[in-house]
């Protein structure tokens, strides 16, 4: 309804399958992806200015002290954050920009910005978000627990979204997460401007 | 993403073509329309049981008293309420439910259902709805006068619903009206048992 695009906040736990439905949705061009920024390493396959903006610890601060970042946490020992260059251009082009962020950072968005709508992405089952971390193969099956451990502590916040959704089949959590945004549009908070614009219209 | 059906409020000023969006929604069998009750006399062409079932004044406070109204208000002088037949058995058969209220009996509801979803429909502009009204050729400039005092009054309410859509071309209008229902199907407060579900099915 609104002609500015919708600021979208999507978390879920690491291995839920997130970056695949943001795969396809980005396929359309009404959606922007906001890149964070971390100070972590880049894990194999990991491109800087794709994945994240890779940053250096100085690099970081100096950031946050010229108040270039929208919102920023320290998460297992490394900085992640939302750098504000080209948020509010692209809404203001009526993109709708996407922040893949995980739930402190989400909170601290939710605060500066209550037209964000927030999304959180809840695999199937937990014994189904296992078998996804093993069968990468990449990790140790301590870092599976460790990670599987997270993502439970993670998915406890899922009630402080505005949506929670399923990854199931990849067409429909596709067209979930735009019936989520086409709605969201919709929001009380994104059209209170349309109540004076109709009164005015006399 | 739940199976129960939505529980859905619509307010909208007298005039605004919200009867027309409904009927259009009512041709899919997964929405029921509740019939509210009233103590004012029909409209030339309106039914009992069908547009409201008409009761008397002794009627309904028997229904009040006996708990079996949802919520209820007085307005120009007249009883109008929500009786709760057949809404939790329509909403637990998967079909959503559609209560058409005005502002106060809105807010009752919110306050009793925290799990319905609120949307209140604007006309494109006041000048419009002016347009609609003297189109009716019903009533006259006074009482054209006196609704359009009354929709004003409404529409200052509407920040108080979770959504506001405008009711522009009937086919866009029926699209909004059903992605906000499919959206609020994904909402945290319909879905956080899904949280405790994902976590124990480890």
């Amino acid at each position: 309804m609104s002609e500015k695009g919708q600021l979208i906040v999507v978390s879920a736990p690491s291995g839920c399958g997130k970056g695949t439905i943001l795969a396809e949705v980005l396929k359309d061009d009404s959606f922007y992806y906001s890149v964070s920024a971390t100070t972590r390493s880049p894990r194999e396959g990991e491109q800087d200015g794709v994945n994240y903006h890779f940053l250096t610890r100085e690099k970081f601060e100096e950031l946050i002290n010229s108040g270039s970042m929208l919102e920023y946490a320290e998460y297992c020992g490394n900085y992640y954050g939302t750098p504000l260059t080209y948020i509010d251009e692209n809404l203001n082009k009526g993109k709708n920009v996407i922040l893949e962020i995980e739930v402190e950072g989400a909170m601290n968005v939710r605060k500066l910005r209550p037209d964000a709508v927030l999304i959180f992405i809840l695999p199937p089952s937990m014994k189904e978000l296992r078998r996804r971390l093993e069968k990468r193969g990449t990790e140790t099956s301590e870092v599976v627990e460790k990670r599987l451990a997270q993502a439970a502590r993670e998915i406890k916040c899922a009630d402080k979204y505005d949506y929670i959704m399923v990854n199931g089949p990849l067409d429909k959590a596709v067209e979930d997460f735009k019936t989520i945004i086409s709605a969201a549009a919709m929001s009380c908070e994104n059209n209170k401007y349309l109540i004076d614009e109709v009164l005015e219209n006399a």
